[in-house]
């Protein structure tokens, strides 16, 4: 579609304080002062967008979570983390059929998009047919696909693997598949090995110069050194779960890590030597009593770190602009220094260095040549007045609900908050009734 | 008005799930399963409201702010303290006029109505006509207002409270006064000893049994000890403010006491031994890099901590079901224990233990006898699906935008998120129009 997004607030590179942008097809081709876009392009063969009273802002990237799991959204909540897995999640988990699964990732699809969120990278178990991509392109949300691969299924992992590749990646252009060998303590040296190979070839076969990425979970729990040696007979050296990987050849720049809560001082120099990318979660990392990742450290390395919500099961929402705010305030509050991870910095975490995080190098900015994902959100609200500074609005004080448009790869998804072609209040209704089937069967069963 | 609020979720002692809630005049007369509702009560004579597909939930206590300065949100952000308020806020809340305030107080009032808040305390400087009590009462907000006491002038202190105590305290059944000694490095002893006895009179003489209060701030700052003993050339014994406070016999239970972040072991035994009273305010307390207060230790010495946002320029929001998620996240990854504050008991501090905490007896809970302080919020929401648990979606999962209904004294004063009797466009024109020229005054005349 071809579109003017006219006489908004724009937060580009900088930010432009009556300004258009100009989208053809699924890409950005302009953006500057309002008069000055009106003088080059002429009305006709575009949609016009009036943005007057609203901001325009890149869509926020949520780089990590298991967007299924909107199905389990306060089922289990203030449980230590073995209790809450072992008795709750997997438990529920193993009843979930494809069709849920994609069921609630339809819904986390609807909730993420009215959020602001236009990308969403969510790791889960694969099926073919239905999963979280067919439910992301049924509202048009990007959707980098994490593959979860386990060594107690080492075949069927790289089987699920090859065939997300082939029949999902590249779907209408808004679907990318990335290798997710789930976290060390479940996945075997052989299979981190076998993953990285798979991860490079597809990349050349697929051209892509580093898109292909492995998404994974690293060092969320505290005990995860000790855990990985015991169950796979391994040496951890110097106690760095990096130093491990990096011996076996898995990190890249095309590596991604969820969490890195606890990484020592080997860690933050072997990784960060390799290039790897981080996705913060600090809302689920808090609930689940996790800890705090130390991201001003990383960004000391030069680290690339992007935010995500984690699951809706542990968070329990896939609120990017809420995780903002955590991630800004928490530094500021446990190192004492309120200049730590300041708003604009908290913004691009969310939007361009999340891109990056996920292979993008051409999303999260309003800027030519990028894919045209841009959310406008409504400045006429009571917590939005005064406006004096717009990333300090975006990361502290704006709401969900403050977002009124959204446009993903090009195409107009969401306008004043109404998601095109769902019928919301019908998925919420079989949302709910499968959810409780689900957990009655658990009763009967159990 | 006599209104019966039917059929919905109503989160009562304990959660009724198709209930319904009498209130008549100002208070609540009785709430119980729909059924015996309808058996009990002719239909006429009451206004009915439908709450199907809704939780009725008794109002949130914002216990601690300064409502005023949502004409200073979002100026000066990601700064240290002192340079915080000596370069951007005391300079311009300088200029701020008791107009200003009002005003301010007006736009901070309807939002926080919006998000579900039906009582806000807030301490600032007190003017006799235009204040936070006469905004507040244009929309039917329940105001706690604390008029602050500063020892650079004890004489103007004390005739403020007075004046306030006589002028405003009882006003249409929704305004309180509290006495609001600044802080123990801004308060000598003798204004300390001085503001208690007041406090203890009008106690008396308004017949209110402890319902006068202290609110006040304590321990925000680690450096307080020895700031106060440089200040006032006085001794802190234990280096616990506590026991300095205790010794000019100001503690009592109707001491409420916002922060209270840095305590040590003598402050936490002579605090609650004295039944002092405590308000939370974790997202002010990271943002400006205070800490974080030890709320789990609090509550092993059987204190009643309520919860409170601070003031819109350090938070910057006023929105209290943002808190809750903050308060109960923290200690669960700072300690790492999930099962620390879970969602039922920050649910309370969020309610009934925050009306404790301003002296009401008889406010946050949905029960007879209490004040008709309700909100009904709409649960067939993309983000409250499925619905497992009342508790764990209001303090995880719940959005201020999911307000649907508020009562406050049992007046009906938003519905279907509209606030009676004010055009907030309007408003918010005024506000950005005032807050501008202010802003721009200093720039002039710096």
């Amino acid at each position: 579609m071809n579109i003017i997004i006219e006489d908004g607030i724009i937060v580009s590179e900088e930010i432009i304080h009556r300004g258009s942008v100009v989208i053809e097809d699924n890409r950005i081709i302009d953006v500057g002062p309002s008069e000055e876009i009106r003088r080059k392009y002429s009305a006709s063969g575009y949609v016009k967008i009036d943005a007057r009273d609203k901001i325009v802002s890149p869509g926020f990237i949520n780089a990590h979570t298991h967007i299924a799991m909107t199905l389990l959204r306060g089922y289990a909540d203030d449980l230590h983390l073995q209790e809450w897995l072992e008795k709750w999640i997997w438990p529920y988990e193993a009843k979930m059929t494809d069709r849920d699964i994609e069921l609630g990732a339809l819904l986390g699809s609807v909730e993420s998009l009215l959020n602001g969120v236009t990308t969403v990278c969510s790791m889960y178990h694969y099926h073919k047919e239905h999963n979280e991509a067919s439910a992301s392109l049924q509202v048009g949300l990007r959707m980098v696909m994490g593959v979860a691969m386990f060594s107690w299924d080492v075949e069927g992992s790289i089987k699920n693997v090859e065939d997300a590749l082939n029949r999902w990646h590249g779907r209408e252009g808004l679907v990318k598949v990335s290798l997710s060998p789930h976290a060390p303590y479940t996945v075997s040296p052989e299979l981190w090995v076998e993953a990285e190979r798979i991860r490079r070839e597809a990349d050349e076969r697929l051209g892509s110069k580093g898109s292909v990425v492995i998404t994974t979970h690293i060092l969320e729990d505290w005990r995860e050194p000790e855990i990985v040696k015991n169950q796979f007979k391994v040496d951890i050296p110097s106690g760095s779960i990096y130093l491990y990987l990096d011996k076996l050849g898995v990190l890249s720049p095309s590596f991604t890590a969820a969490h890195s809560i606890h990484m020592n001082e080997v860690d933050y120099e072997v990784a960060s030597r390799r290039g790897v990318k981080i996705v913060h979660n600090p809302v689920a990392n808090l609930k689940l009593g996790m800890g705090v990742a130390n991201v001003p450290k990383m960004h000391e390395y030069g680290m690339t770190v992007g935010l995500g919500t984690d699951g809706p099961a542990s968070n329990n929402t896939l609120d990017l602009i809420e995780t903002m705010k955590y991630a800004s305030l928490l530094p500021k509050g446990l190192y004492r220094d309120p200049t730590l991870l300041n708003a604009k910095k908290v913004f691009e975490m969310a939007t361009v260095d999340g891109a990056k995080t996920l292979g993008y190098g051409d999303l999260g900015l309003i800027k030519p040549g990028y894919l045209a994902d841009i959310i406008i959100i409504d400045r006429k609200r009571v917590n939005l007045t005064p406006l004096y500074d717009v990333y300090s609005h975006t990361v502290y004080a704006m709401r969900a609900s403050d977002v009124h448009t959204v446009i993903v790869n090009g195409d107009l998804v969401v306008e004043d908050r109404a998601v095109k072609g769902v019928d919301v209040l019908d998925l919420m209704r079989r949302v709910e009734k499968r959810a409780f089937e689900i957990r009655e069967g658990l009763e009967t069963s159990g």
